[in-house]
């Protein structure tokens, strides 16, 4: 099932940009779109897509609904990655095992591609999403996006991470570092879920069940994360490793050590799982993305 | 009347931003927050959110279900003047008499800055828009900001700008020139009228004269624009003047010369002008806007 959501998302997201590209009222601003295009295309375990999928089909049976706001949340993470990768941020030269945007494209247009991929992917959920769903609905999950995508989101949590190796003085505060792991990235996991449950009609306590589980999941997705850098090699990760020790960042590891990291893993794995046990969500595809994360580390 | 819609938004700004800036669960992502209010805070002539409020008032004698837009609007320009300034975009060092963004807040702050001001507009469209209105046309609303938001809007121009400096075959192309003035500038003030008349209640062909007004008004805007970056002072601009001409930027200035470039924006303006009286569109405010660019540069 993890290969065919991979694959419709793949696929859908060429097409979304080659509908783009072929619109001849725009060629003027074409390299920003082929550059917005590179690295959304570039791959990837389409992780954010495939929870968007898999909470839609839990609740309704059925995926195809949710197919262009796993579009959209795979543009977003494009962005988040575009932008942190730039001089003046992550500086980095490498992602998914090829030149970062920047690299290929200039620091301007890379900005510029980042900014236009905020945008459209909430223009694709609005415009994409099939008529049948109540506009109610897609008005939430629009406002979904829009939250993750900004200073409540992945922007709130890129804040902390810079903060966090300038203002030395909070780095004691565990709150800190939590905010870092829950929003980094976890925000987008978040969003992922809940709008896959929203036009998937999952009801509210559903959705709070839903938002619990990919709160903690992405908490244990980053915190894995951190692990990698430390152990993992460039080749593998297909980004730069080994950056976050010697740029002092605010991960467990740094904290207390790659042991105690581990065993924290573990254990936010565990209560992952206890998450959905408990919410009685059954899914497969879930198991198999908790497992996936297990066996990289463990 | 533009004093009193000035005020309105300086005001719901500042309101807006302390909302977010009073929100204790995210404290470690502050110095964006403060970044974001900093920029959109600081000013300007509010045309953008003027041009909205109007149209508003225009089709329902009533601006008020307009603020909420207006102030994203200006959110969205003070995003895209964040990122036009950085050292890898315009590289300029002031903005409104003021250090730019990244002089005050660093370049990493300033990208996520601008980034966050993209879906905090759209949120604010949002959940800001009083609850009589239409969800469908808030939905509209959102479209139309996200429109001029990405590569069919603001970034599609700057892109172009960029490209002209580069693409020197490209040059001639009179389209080249013109996509850059409708887009760069233009396209924000097509999304604050149509915003304005779509949560007015305007009906379609009252909104495709909307559009051409602002249209065309964008272009006389951007015209005007060029002129005054020769013939005024830094001073009175608030930014820096005479980069057009030494970053060899397409303008009609560069193109034509200044004589010529001036008798363009004559046309321009009795264009736009004339649209309005064709389409029986009566508002001082518009025809004190447009007054407004004439006195600045004849």
């Amino acid at each position: 099932m993890i290969k065919g959501y991979k694959k419709i998302i793949d696929d859908t997201l060429v097409k979304y940009f080659d509908e783009i590209l072929e619109n001849k009222n725009h060629i003027f601003a074409r390299k920003t779109i082929e550059s917005m295009k590179y690295t959304t295309c570039l791959g990837g375990k389409r992780l954010r897509a495939i929870l968007c999928l898999e909470s839609c089909k839990i609740f309704s049976g059925d995926y195809f609904p949710a197919i262009p706001s796993a579009c959209a949340l795979e543009m977003l993470h494009a962005q988040s990655l575009i932008h942190d990768d730039l001089p003046s941020m992550d500086n980095d030269d490498l992602r998914r095992g090829k030149p970062s945007n920047h690299k290929v494209f200039g620091e301007a247009i890379a900005v510029l591609a980042g900014d236009a991929l905020i945008s459209l992917g909430a223009q694709i959920i609005i415009e994409k999403t099939q008529d049948t769903i109540d506009k109610k609905r897609v008005l939430s999950a629009v406002k979904e996006y829009l939250k993750a995508a900004g200073i409540y989101g992945i922007v709130g949590g890129q804040t902390a991470d810079i903060e966090a190796e300038l203002r030395t003085n909070l780095r004691n505060d565990p709150d800190f570092l939590y905010y870092i792991q829950q929003y980094k990235t976890g925000a987008l996991f978040v969003a992922s879920c809940l709008i896959g449950g929203i036009l998937g009609g999952a009801d509210n306590k559903q959705l709070l069940n839903l938002e619990e589980f990919a709160k903690n999941f992405g908490i244990a997705f980053q915190m894995a994360d951190d692990i990698l850098d430390v152990i993992s090699t460039t080749e593998e990760m297909g980004k730069t490793v080994g950056k976050d020790l010697f740029e002092n960042k605010l991960t467990n590891v740094n904290k207390y050590g790659l042991e105690v990291a581990k065993q924290k893993l573990n254990s936010q794995i565990e209560k992952t799982c206890d998450i959905l046990k408990s919410a009685d969500i059954e899914s497969s595809v879930f198991a198999e993305i908790i497992n996936s994360i297990k066996k990289r580390i463990f």
